[in-house]
This record gives C-alpha cells, sequence and structure tokens, in this order.
C-alpha cells in the first residue's frame, strides 16, 4: 500500500477523529508522530511516536514536526465554546502548525467545518421552489460562531502561507464525522470514517495540492454541497448516509434557525436576531 | 451638522488616525467617548471623555461602550508584527468590540485593511495587456500576513455578528492614510484625512448599513479597486491622489514582490516562495 | 407558585448549594440560567441551561447574564485555600457578577459566610457569664482567611455598587448549609437545605432589598446571630438545628482557638498569636 | 532624633507621597529600604537601599522587608482605575505586605484612603441644618469605586492579620495629600506633607498600636472626620487647611455628585444612580 | 529513634518518592509537613500535615516551610517533557525551596539526578579495556535533556545559597529508585526505597553538610559512579541490585545511545548527533 | 576581510554590546539580522535587518534565525535582578536560542559572564603567599547571584545541544566590558569593544569549536583566569587594560565581600554568610 516517505504528524491524536485516524492510517503502514494535550487512550500504533502538548506551546510543536512530510491538524477545540476558550488552543494553535507546516516544507491538512460556513442557508430552505442550488467552495465565508470563526481564520492562515511561501494545504470542511447519522441533517452532512481515511490519506499521497478546499462528507444524495477542489487530491468519497434515512430522517430539531441555515444547532446558539439576514448581505449592484 | 443621537466610541484614540478623527468628529458637534492603551496626547476635544485601557480587557471596554451608538474601532497593532503581538489587542480585541456592540445595538464602523486583501495582484502587474480589471470587495479574502490576518478575521466577525445578531458593520478597508501620498502605490492606495473623517461620519449617519465593505481611498483615478457597498452608507470620497503625480509617481520599491501584489511592501515582508502562487489557486473547474 | 418574571442565573451550579437550589428552584417552576467550571452532574432541571465557563472570563459572564433579573452567585473558592488560589475565582468574580447584575439591572443574591466575621468571639466564649449578646449583622467586618477576605470584599462591593449604581444585593452570611449538623457547633450554625431554597426564594421575589445582609442560619436557638435584614426580603427559617443536639452536641474540637472564635476551625488554620486579641481592638474612646 | 531600631521598608517610594517620605524619614536619621516598580527619581538618600521590583513578585517582596521593622505601604495604583488594572498591584500587593509583615514580626502602616468610606456623605451635605455630626472610623465602610474597595480590603486584611497572627498595622484614610489644597473640598480633607511625615514617625516609633484607623488629614476645622485612634500612637497633626479658604473656598465642582459624598469626584465616576442611595441603607429596624 | 528537632517539609508528597518518604520518616516518628500540586493519596501518616499548592506560588511555599528545619525536595516534574512544561515547577519552583530555606536556614535535600550528568559515558562503554574509571561527583555537569538541565541547576543554586548564605544542601543524584531493578543499566543505577529512607535520614541528621553531592544508588558492583560526600552525613547504602542480576541483566534497550550514556534512554530522547560528542570535548590543553 | 557564508543573528542588539558589535561586524561586511526587545537606537547598518520581538516568543525568534549561520546570543537581562526578572528571558530565552540553534545547524556565541564562576576567590584574596593560582575555565561552576545562575544555566544548555545535537558554542565569560576600566578590579577583567569584535569574528569564523569556553577579557597581566579553549577558535586579545592602572589602581570598594571574590560587587548583593564558605566545599577526600 502507498504510503507517504516522511512521518506525518496528526494533532489531536487523542480525539475521537484523531484516534480512527491514528488506527487507519497506521494499518496503512504509515509512519506517525501523535500529540494531544491529554494522553492517548489507546495503545500506540506500530512505528507511532506520542508527545502530550499544548499547542500553545509552539517551540514544542514545531520540534515534534521536524522531519515530517505532512500535519494533519485535527487538534483544538472541537465545539462551539466561549471566545476565551477557543482562543489558545485554535487561533494560536493554527499559528504553530503553519510555522511548523512552512519550516519543514511540509503539507497542511486542515479539520476545518462546514462552521466556517454555517450561516448560509440550507438549499431546501432558501425558497419556494425547494431547488435551491447547492454550495460551491468559493462561497463567501459565513462562520456561525467562535468555533467557526477559527476554522474560517485557519483557513485564511492557509492561503496566505501559500501565497506567501508556497505552503500547500487541504481544507477539509467537514460536515458530521460519526459512526453514523443521528439526525436527518447528517443525511446531509455525514461524514463515514472510512470516507475520512481515505480523504486523510488522499491529500497526504496527491502530488500537488496547493491551496484547496474541499466539502468533507460522504456522496451524500441530500448533501448541501457542490463544487470543490477533490479533483486536485484525487478523493471520491465511497460511503453514503442515504441508506439511513429510514432510520433518522424524522429527527428534526423543531428550531426554525436550526433547520434553516447549513451550521444546524450551532447557527442557533445564542441567536438573537429578529428576522434573518437578507440574502444579499453582501451582493454587489 | 448633523451628529449622532448617541455618543460614539472610539478605539484607538491616540494613534494617528485616531487623533485625526477625535479632532475631525468633535469639530463636527459629536460626543465622543476615546479610548486606548496610551494617554491620549492631545488636549480633550469637546464633549470627550478618554479612559485609558487595554484593549484585552473586555468588562472595561464594554463599559465604555455604554451608550454608545456607534463604535469607530481604530485600535490594536497597526503594523505588521510577530503573530504573537498581534494575538491581544487584534484578535481579542474584536471579539471585545463586537460584544460591546452587540450588548449596545451599536454599529461598529471596522478600520479594516488593504492588507485584508494584500495578496491579489495589482491590476497593471496581472498581465501583458496592462489593463486587468479592478478588483470588487466581493473578492476572496487574501490576507498578506499577520496583521491582514487579524483584519479579515475582523470582517468575519463581523459577518457573524451581522448573520446572528443583527449587528451592523461597514468595514472599511484602508488603503494608505497619510497627510499626502508619499509613493506611487500611494496613488492607488491614499486616503486623504478629509475622506476619511467623511466616511466616518457616513458610515455613523447612515439610516442602515447591514454588513457591508468599503474600499477606503481617495477618489485615485489609479485606484486597484472596484465595485463596493458606499451606497449603502451614501459616502463619496472627494480628494484624489493624482495631484501628487508629478511628485512621487517615480517613487517605487524595485521589490518585484512588493511591486506585483496590493498588499506592497507587506507582501514582501518574509516572502520565500520561488514563483507567485497562480492566479486560479481557488478557482473551480 | 410565584416565580421570576426573568431567568435566574446561579454561578457555581455544579457545587454542593447549586445543585440543590438548582433542583430547588427548577421545581418552583424558575427559569435558570445555569454556569460552573466544572460539568453539571446531575440532569438538566427543565426549562434551565448550563454553559461551563471559568468566573475568570468576565464577557463569558456578562454574556450568561443578559436578560436575567437575577445572579444567585454561589461559585468561586468555597473553603480556605492559599491567598492565590482564591484570588481569581473570588475576587475577579465578584467584579464579573457585579458588572452584569449592574447591566441587567439585576439584583445579587451572594453567598457570603460567617467567615466573612469569623474573628468575633462566639458568645459563650466571651466571658465568665455566658451570655453575651449576639451578634448583629453591623458589626464590624472582621474575616477569619482569605476566603473570609474575600466574601467581606464581596459585602462591600456590593454596597458600593447600590451606592454608586443601585444595584440590589442580598448578602447572606451562610454559617453550615449541610444535610444535617455534624458537630456541636453547627448547633449555632446550621442552615437546612430548605431554609437555603426559601432565603433564595425570598432574596430573588422581595420588592425591594437595597443593600442587606442576613443572617443565614436555620431557627437555630444557639445560634450566634441577633438583627439581621430579613424583613426586607421576607424571609423566616422553619428548620432547627436543635433536634440535633443529642446525636452531635458534644462533638467539639478540642482546639482552644476553633472553639473560641464564629468562624471556627477556620480561624485555626494558621492562628499563630500568643493570645486573643482584645476585644475592644476597634473601639473609639 | 529618635529613630526606628531596625530598617523600614517603604513601597512606592517614586511616587509622590513616597518621595517626600524617603526624603522626610531619611533626614530624621532613619534607615530605609525603598522599592517601587518604576526608577526612584531622586538622589538616593544616606542610608537608604533601593530595590526596582514589581508589587507582583512576593518573594521578592519578603526578601526586601527582611530584618525590617515596619513596611511603609505606599505602593500601588493610587487613582481610581478599571479593576483589572488595580488587581494586581493592589489586591496581590497587599497580600504580599502582609505576609511580608507577618514573616517579620514588622509593624504595617497602609496607606488607606478616604475613598474607603467615600459614599458617606459630607456633614453639610446630609440635612437642612447644615450641622450633621462628623464621621468616626468605625463607620461602615462605602468605598466609592474600585480603587477604594482595595483600600478597604487593606484596612479589612490587616484586621485579619491582627486577630490571626497579632500583626500591628495603622491605617491612615488619606485625605488629599498636596504641597497646598487646590479646592474647598481640600479645606476639609487636606494632609499638610508635614503633617504625613509626622504621622509616619508617629506610626512607627508608637510601642503599640494594635490594628487601628486613623484619618489621616490635618487639623482642618472643616474636617469632615472625627473620632479615630490618633491617641494609640500619639499623632497630632499641626497645620491647617483653613488659611488656604480665600484662596480655594470658592472653587466647587458643581456636580451635586461629587459635591454630596466625601469621596468628591471619585465618587462621581461612573455614578448611574437616579437618587441617593438612603442614608438608612444600612440601619437595622 | 532518633528524629529532628524541627518539623521537616516534603515537596513532592503525593508522588511515588514521596509517599515512600512520608511513610518511611513518620513511621520514624518525623513531624512532616507535606505539600504537592496533587492531593496526597494515602491516609496522612501521624504528625503530619498536607498543604496543596503549585510549586510556582512562592509565598504559599514560604509559609508551608516556616519552623522547619529541613526541606526535603522531591517535587516538580520528574521525567523528561518539552521545555516549557519544566520550567515553572523545575526552575521556578527551585527558587521558591531555596528562598525558604534561607529564610528558615533550612537544610535542603534536593531530589538531583543522574540526568543532571547523563551524557557521561558509562564506564563499560568508554573503550576497548571494558575497564574505564568510575564517576565521581566532582566531573563536570552534563545535562541529557530539559529534565537533567533543571537538576543542574538545582544543584548549582544550591552551591550559589551556600556560597552566599550558608544554606546547606545535599544534592542526591538519584539513580533509578523502583521497588526493584527492572533491566540490566538498573544494576548499576538501583536506589531501595530502604536505601533512600536512610539517605534521607542521614541527610536530615547529620550535624555538618555544607554543600554537598551524593551518587543516590544503592550497594551495587555494577555502579558507574564513584567518589563522592556522603561521608559528610554518614550515609552507606545497605542494598545491592546485583541480585537481580539473573532476573534482569540480559535486558537492554539494543538502542546505542542508550546504552553508551549513563543517563540511559533520557540521552537518546531527540538525539540527533550523527557520531558521539569526543570525550575531550572540555578538556584543556 | 572574510566574511560568514551566512548571515548571523544578533540579540540583544539595541544593548550596549549589541550596538557596538552590530557596528564593528557590519563594518567587515558581515550580513547582520538584529533583534530586541526595545527599538534599535542607531542607523540601520549596511546588509543589516531589525526586528523587534521578545526572547519569550519563541517562534518568533526562530523565524528570525532562518538561514543564519550563527547566533551571537547577547540578549536579556544583563545585571542582577529578581529571579522572577530574570526567568523569561535568560532562561527562556536561552531555551529559545537553542532551539534555533539545532533548527539553523548554526553555532552559538553565548555572552556568559563571570558572574557564572563570580564565587571563586581572586587570586590575590586566596592566601598569604598572594600568589595563588589562576583560575582555568574547566573549574566548578560557582554562579554568584540569579543573573550568574542564568549564565552558568546556559553554558550547561550550550554543553547538552552539542552533545545531543551536536550544536557548536562558544561561551564567552565576559569580564566588565566598557570603554576603559574605571576601578582596579577590571584592571584584571576589562574587555575592550576591539577585543570584544574580535573574539565575535573569530568565534564564527573558526571552522570547528565544538562546545567550549573562553575567558573573555583582555590581555590583561592582572587577569584572574587561566587556560580556556581560545585555540579552539584562534583568539588573541589586543589590548590591556594595564596602561589604566595608575588612573584606576587605587579604586577599590573597600567592601571585602566585594573585593575577595572573583564576581566583585555582585558578590555582595544580599551576601548574608557570617564567614566565607570554605575552599575545600567540594573538594573530595
Amino acid at each position: 500500500m502507498a504510503h507517504p516517505q516522511k512521518p506525518v504528524l496528526l494533532t489531536g491524536a487523542s480525539g475521537n477523529l484523531g484516534r480512527v485516524l491514528a488506527q487507519g492510517l497506521a494499518a496503512q503502514g504509515w509512519t506517525l508522530r501523535l500529540t494531544d494535550i491529554a494522553p492517548f487512550p489507546d495503545p500506540l500504533p506500530p512505528r507511532a511516536r506520542f508527545v502530550q502538548a499544548d499547542l500553545n506551546d509552539g517551540v514544542a510543536l514545531l520540534r515534534q514536526a521536524e522531519g515530517c512530510g505532512a500535519i494533519l491538524h485535527f487538534g483544538g477545540i472541537s465545539v462551539e465554546q466561549p471566545f476565551e476558550t477557543v482562543l489558545g488552543p485554535n487561533l494560536r494553535g493554527l499559528y504553530h502548525v503553519y510555522e511548523a507546516a512552512r519550516r519543514e516544507g511540509a503539507r497542511v491538512l486542515f479539520a476545518s467545518s462546514n462552521h466556517a460556513i454555517g450561516f448560509h442557508e440550507r438549499p431546501d430552505a432558501s425558497g419556494p421552489q425547494g431547488n435551491a442550488p447547492k454550495l460551491d467552495v468559493d462561497c463567501a465565508l459565513r462562520p456561525d460562531g467562535y468555533y467557526g470563526l477559527s476554522k474560517a481564520y485557519g483557513e485564511l492562515m492557509g492561503r496566505t502561507y501559500w501565497d506567501k511561501h508556497g505552503v500547500e494545504n487541504v481544507n477539509c470542511r467537514i460536515g458530521s464525522c460519526f459512526p453514523k447519522p443521528v439526525n436527518a441533517r447528517m443525511l446531509s452532512t455525514w461524514l463515514s470514517f472510512g470516507d475520512l481515511i481515505r480523504l486523510a490519506t488522499a491529500a497526504v499521497l496527491a502530488p500537488r495540492s496547493g491551496h484547496c478546499v474541499i466539502w468533507a462528507c460522504s456522496d451524500n444524495p441530500a448533501s448541501f454541497w457542490g463544487k470543490d477542489h477533490r479533483d486536485r487530491i484525487g478523493w471520491q468519497p465511497q460511503d453514503s448516509a442515504e441508506a439511513y434515512r429510514a432510520e433518522v430522517g424524522h429527527i428534526v430539531s423543531g428550531d426554525p434557525v436550526e433547520e434553516r441555515y447549513q451550521g444546524g444547532g450551532y447557527a442557533s446558539i445564542g441567536y438573537s436576531r429578529s428576522a434573518p439576514s437578507p440574502r444579499d448581505a453582501f451582493a454587489l449592484d
């Protein structure tokens, strides 16, 4: 099985997705360097090394990245939290990851999120015709909270490091990565663990990526999302949420804000508008 | 002369642009609340109050904003600096400003910058024809460094607060605001002090602004920039850099990166690519 | 059952008293906003919302308080600890609570403590006659340690916010709030959970409170304490520690400092005087 | 001239009052240890040593206090400032000073302030008769802001260290210590430099002080203040502000809050009540 | 059984060696003051007191040391960790321990480590003859990482406090203190729990120690180490690792760096030389 | 004139010695990267770049070092200060410098100090014969305070990085580097600016240095110091303090501690022994 010539650094290795990736990529023969602020809860995979460290400690992160050809950045706060909680691990942490990548000439796979664009309306919520176009990745960033803002910031930092330093980066706007869908929204947004592993594999092994953005969901017919840069890395999802429609298709929140926006429940946390912001809020005449 | 019904908070009041605005807006009869981490160096204008405070102290900032109808956010680091220097005043500071605005139902005028999009090429650098189209404000964000990233982050935070809380914000991508142009690039980017004061005035007094973005340069024929949302607030610049062409039109840096990109010298700080990133780096097929 | 028109914010919700209040007040139909630095360990009561946050994060606390009509401040360090441990959650935390209350026009119920006056002698320890007068709430503050100092500071901050901003605050000097008394001292100081819930209810529902101070113990015949402002809020304790005399009346520490002063064991932590400070230490001639 | 057997530590030595004391006490033959966060701006007095250090650095402060018999604590923020600015130097700083005093068996002279009781009304503002009684030091603490709260906290910490550890402390509620009065209020509150030096001298040389509180103003007929513990240390002011009545007696602010309360302008900073808090706010029935 | 006249402070009391010492020394009748950042996991020994505190809090540590005649400093990070993790507890913590000792006139037993000299080669690795001389304690310090650097720093701080203030300190370069040896290297480096307790006992009870350094391993024939200052305190180890040779003598790592240097596995963490540094790296001609 | 192939990073560039080096080395045609926490006060030399940054910001320092072949580390606190003041710039700063050097394969010239060994007695103070041997660089480290400890720590860190990573480092124990000697001690310890520049030049240009230590004083007949590793880099001082004997030879402090020890006045700061520590404090039997 093809594997990278250099070790791959995985941040957030002790988190849910980190553990899936650590196991899945090691099983493909990859040499991994794992790091997290929490201890690694599983047996260490073959060829892997784990260093416990805080993403706020940049000099330590740079050292862990030495010799690596890619950084899979899954570390940091992964849910909506107060700004001050998000600041250190996510904003400062991104800077440390990108400095590490620049130093190593490494490519970054950034675990971005649909919450970076969570205030776009869902296609089926956009008008009477129920047939609104899907969203392409070159849409405007519309973060749905402090977490989403940190993800949008990460995409922009990736762009700056590409423009200024030629650091390649693959920004994966992850939908909902769980063992299986648990509500109707995930029929659109679900990313299977298998598709996640294949996405990480493609992002690392692709000969060239430049700065690109990918909708990280499985091959779901009900997906909100359209064009992206997946051809750059040659990724195609193989699973589909549709098989779970009977099981979860009726599970909706009843919250009109949550159901209107792509970010779902994150959009409604603290929502205080009397009416949704107009679709043309950013349009030019 | 028309003036706002409520006081207006001005951050960064002790800086160069802050002092220009404090004097210019007070002269129009406005009631100002001034704040800065440094003492205010001028005689306090009539109806103004000054509180010395750090943008990192959010509870203090929220208190200063009480009763204000608008916040002119000119505080924070205003040049390219190491990330850690920018983090507190600019990223955390923005959060404090937007929380203040949300609490007060106040509008924000954010002193954004051309450096939020500084890695777009200049029109005259884009191809053999020398006739490239000007850049519209709905272009992709392409920050040219840590300072530019903080400005892009501020624009996105403005968008989130508009989408989620209905906080209006006018994001002014300031070109080069100096007494007069001092080099050829400023023939494109110069913003006169008079146009700055008129811009702040329009941004505060406009009946509605929503979330909008404006190219903050004077009426320069050589401007890099095209469409924006200035009609929303009814601003038109009245000065022009062109009168200074003979004086400064020959002053160029000789640095090819600086001359290629809109961000000028900021784009070249630490630049380490062997070749510019392709124009189509973000294009979809 | 009467309940407040606006939601009520409860800090320290995950602590022992916080959990009692969350359950007890929700059972009366109240709408609660709960917060704590630790996760809430119980099932979330009806109409309640929980946000995990640090009392050091003032902007987050102000946001949690939005729309609330009262703040029950039970958060922070609740036992004697080194000064540096107490500083952030208790002193800075109080400032954040009072700024929140001022912004909202909310009333504060502050969980003060007998340790704010713990160096007053117990009535039965004051002289040969064993018949010393009980202590009224307008006695001098005599904190018995860093924890007690933080409680006295909180009472004074309440006074300042009342004098300067009209923020009402009910300072409850809690004795010993446990399921039942466990030693002889608690025959004087015990506050039953039922009386605690009734006290919080009265403090929130009273039409006016101003700045007032209340001895928060049950209707114990052996109480150390006399007059207070309970009439302002119409609270009367209904339980009594006396029923436990046979069970615990013989349980004393044998430490003469602990038994002499109202603060009990807290007074003796680190005590280093050769003789008690004279009763007239603060008397004027 | 009598002088202490041990060296005396003076914090805040580089401030206005610190410089007056350093010069005045050294001229009496005292051995001084001076410290401040800012360099000492004057020639070092004979027998004096200066160490530049932050009051936040407790271990350094404890070391400076070694061998000293008294600490004159004039350091920290000395005007109304945002809470966060006051926290470190004033609250944490007090803890460091008292730990130093406990370790050394040293007496503390604490530069408290009238702002610890600034929300008491001025005698001439209290009623139609213009003849209200003067305020005694055993009045309730009524701080007029964050600065005043830090001073009240310091008095309480002094009380705790006296009760628990036998640390003597003289709390001087300084009125207005300037070369001469500059407005009508200072006819009541002025403390001359000479009386300041004599007060510090008496406080250090008195055989016993216990915990006591003193109104630190000169012998002003118009003083707001009555009984205190000055007999404990044998201090009598010798100067009077009355001589300046013709010069400054007409200088009033015109601000009704400032003129009503003893704290003057500090009481009116941020004042937001619609009516003053009732005189009986703390009275028991 | 002889025991010290004053209490003995033990830092790191909740760690593995701390727990062994707490139990062993209390069993000898000693009065102990225990402290750790983590709760003490065992029943509190007789005559012992435990205070939970951070080694970064110097004022708290100084207070815990009051009245103590000796400090056994076993606190801080005890394995190789990133520099930033080591900095506070180990470097700052040492300063707090030595200031405490200076104030109390107490002797320090510092749990130094073989990692302070870990880059000396093992005797059997030094040359063809396999008969290299053992290492004496006056050898050059050659730390094998950030942990080892903190231990070397502690030894030097001990020397400075001895030279400048007469603070006595016994620096025990602990080899491997475990219930029993678990690999071949520990046949050289093992320190039995019994020898540890006897070492601490001797270090505290010795009439004079000055500044001295001791190889803290049991009476192992295969020890790497030669002369030290054990005669100063009259300690002789009584156990030996040799009995475990059959059991563990074949357990080697196979890592040539680990097997070459005295520091073992610590020396190989992050090792990146192409060839070992020459033996004469510090020699003078 | 020979100059390095790669740029040279100079920390502490805005300090006294930094300015001398910046000017002197630039005059030799070197390409310099300058950094300091304070602005550079002089005109920027040719081929030099200046970045203002804090030594606590490691990621920024690593970036400044990119591409450099040597780091002249003159930054940090340069006089005796409280420990907490020294900690960040000196201890953490050293770590950042060495990580930078390791990453770049750069050699470090560390501005160590005689205060790392300041508690060795001066030759002429050591005994009746007045003819004590000079001190060689392989003597034991005997720091004379917190500043000296930070310098000793830096030498040890250099040793670890050499042993573990092959980072070369030249540790220059600077005596007294001033325009000319100003007291009798400097007849022994003076280093002329010219010799400093030649030393830095030799340290950078030498083909190999390994880890070495050099007495950085001019060719003073009265020097305290003997053998060192100067041959490794081929440096010979050319100036001598002796010419100033008539001018300053009579200027002594009169302080017996200061005159006894090589560290001079630093040794006497806070000195509290009743008698000097014995010469044989570290000797083995």
